[in-house]
């Protein structure tokens, strides 16, 4: 049993992680589960939209020059030669010096130019009494004025919200290249776990890594390729690592230097351990490296530790392969100091803390093995390497773990 | 044709929405799925965590009194009687004078209440050396200390966090209470409307509300219970208004008053239209009821409106109904103003905004039809009843559409 021979600062793993993480090539998915997901190429409007000039109001297609002069005290009568609906135009050109009746959304006639509101007219048998002027293009959508044919719509990269789904929709693009989403496999090692569920010995304990990583892998836009749980045994986690199909591999514990921990050596053996042991607490005994095409994350067994080390650096490779941005989804604020926060200079300590008051107060118990101070905690402080902490009153970002 | 007699206030329209959505029944579900679920029962845990005393470092259990006096100038040494690995304990009580090799994670032998971190310890043959003092208690993780048999793990609308999750699984909870996710239908009405992908005539429009509809829904914890596309036809669509199976009915379009808009009027006889036109832009054709337990919100037919009126009045009813926060799921930031945001008083005013060198600007164009209005947006700024808009230079709240 050995400790680190030395750390590797979080900000040298982090540009690790930036380096050996680019977005995944682009697939081809429909338009209607497209919500959420991160665009690989640019998309332009094959039409126009609206694709003809339409009404903006319930009312009178006219003429908007013949309007002139209509008011309350002259109200102006034109006959009323059709009507226009929605999906069912007026059929032929309107004839000057008459009205058609037109909804929201219906083609304005040939010969019309202008839609003067319902609430400014009065019909009367096939007639209408209008009493008010408007001007030619008055209450008119012209054709392509929401898109115009060739236009683009959105570029690369851009996560698709809600109604970029309807702007596909409204356009009839019923295709997009998206980013691919990363395939991460959850790689659990530990002969003293049991899975929820089954029946536990005495000195054994249920395995929650695997639930909290996947809940995140989800969040973080990528599918799970596999959980695999095995034996702390070398060929068995080797076979597992090594096997294709994964675009990450996270592995749960046996990450330190301990000589039950064969994660590292056999990342070392298969691949490249590019760091092992960061400076940072908790999830010092932390590991990441590749092999061939896949990044492989060895997380701490530690359920604190893993959550951190997941969120430091495998979720970050994880968003980036998949096209997201790299910060954290976690909404964060700037919030006062209640209790000193207490870190060592030399290492990046991951606080979680409690708003008391509106203050933060750092959780009184918080080791690495200790879960719930992750549940009871409203969120977290990060305190950079340098330095010693922060007293009360001062003024720190505190990441939420709850979302917005 | 006529237009309202008079409308809501929003501040009204939001207080029935509140009165009529309260939490759904909760139902039984496996933790395993229950991320972003929320509780509809306390949970507690039925077991200690840690369930035994375990050590909370790599090296050697002892007991703490007898290192008293160690440092590297007088080492200690003790006989190193067997080890304790995690799931495999030592299986005696450590006799006096001795000490036990130990993992982290492993339990802590009867007799040793104390664990010497490695790098304190030199083991040679059967024996190691210490030269650090520990007192008795010290790098030992207490039984229970993580979470204690029989308290409180989490209140009634909770909404899990991935670590919750884990939390869940430590204990052996593999089942718990959550609010039921509300079933949604979707009711698409409109005569001119093409689905995607299909033919489209010249004055016909590709629908698009169903996919910002679908997406949104989905964004709020809701399951889509169908999605029907019917004609502008009274008994089509009153009849899928009133088929059973769903909690909230989405009626998009022919919510207004023109002859065309069926939706009212059916939903005043088969049950309670309890609110029709909302003093708001766009969104003013909205309506809202109820058809015995089924909330029916009627959403305009233009797509800026239907995402406006969704936002305001549907999804929260949805949110509410699915035991989570009425408040709307978008990132919020004070932004200063850079071009004035016109406003009218009397109505609410929601407008798209986009930054422009860290300043809010209105699109130029904007109505009520033109959809990439809420694409090419950051966000949105809602504008209350009693103010004519904001001068350049005021400090708004801007709500941004894509997440944190």
């Amino acid at each position: 049993m050995r400790g680190f021979t030395g750390r590797t600062l979080v900000d040298d793993a982090l540009r690790w992680v930036d380096e050996h993480s680019k977005s995944l090539p682009g697939e081809t998915i429909a338009f209607d589960v497209a919500h959420g997901r991160i665009l690989a190429a640019d998309v332009s409007s094959p039409i126009n939209v609206p694709s003809f000039d339409r009404s903006a109001m319930d009312g009178y297609a006219v003429r908007g020059i013949e309007t002139e002069g209509a008011s309350d005290y002259n109200p102006l009568s034109f006959p009323i030669v059709g009507e226009s609906m929605p999906g069912q135009p007026f059929p032929d050109t309107m004839p000057p010096g008459s009205a058609v009746r037109i909804m929201t959304g219906a083609p304005v006639p040939t010969g019309a130019d202008a839609v003067i509101p319902a609430e400014y007219a009065t019909e009367t048998g096939a007639t209408v009494e209008i009493t008010s002027t408007v001007s030619p293009g008055k209450h008119v959508g012209r054709r392509g004025e929401d898109v115009s044919a060739g236009s683009q719509l959105f570029a690369a990269g851009r996560r698709l919200r809600p109604q970029d789904v309807g702007l596909l929709a409204s356009v009839g693009v019923t295709a997009v290249e998206a980013v691919r989403r990363p395939r991460v496999r959850l790689l659990i090692t530990g002969n003293e776990l049991v899975v929820p569920g089954n029946e536990r010995g005495e000195f054994q304990i249920y395995e929650s890594n695997s639930s909290v990583l996947a809940a995140l892998v989800h969040r973080d836009g990528a599918e799970l390729e596999s959980l695999m749980r095995v034996e702390d045994d070398r060929e068995a986690i080797s076979q597992a690592m090594c096997k294709a199909g994964a675009d990450v591999v996270l592995v749960s514990g046996g990450s330190s230097v301990g000589k039950e921990d064969h994660a590292p050596s056999i990342l070392a053996a298969e691949g490249d351990l590019a760091i092992h042991g960061i400076a940072m607490r908790p999830s010092s005994p932390t590991g990441m490296g590749a092999i061939q095409q896949t990044l492989v994350f060895l997380l701490p067994g530690n359920p604190v530790s893993c959550l951190c080390a997941y969120d430091f650096f495998a979720g970050r490779a994880i968003r980036r392969l998949g096209g997201r941005s790299a910060v954290w989804p976690y909404p964060q604020r700037q919030v006062e100091v209640g209790r000193k926060v207490v870190s060592a200079v030399g290492r990046v300590d991951y606080c979680r803390v409690k708003l008391n008051e509106g203050r933060a107060e750092p959780l009184a118990l918080s080791g690495a093995s200790i879960l719930s101070s992750t549940t009871r905690a409203d969120g977290f402080v990060v305190i950079p390497a340098e330095s010693e902490g922060h007293a009360p009153g001062t003024v720190v970002t505190v990441y939420f773990y709850d979302p917005a």
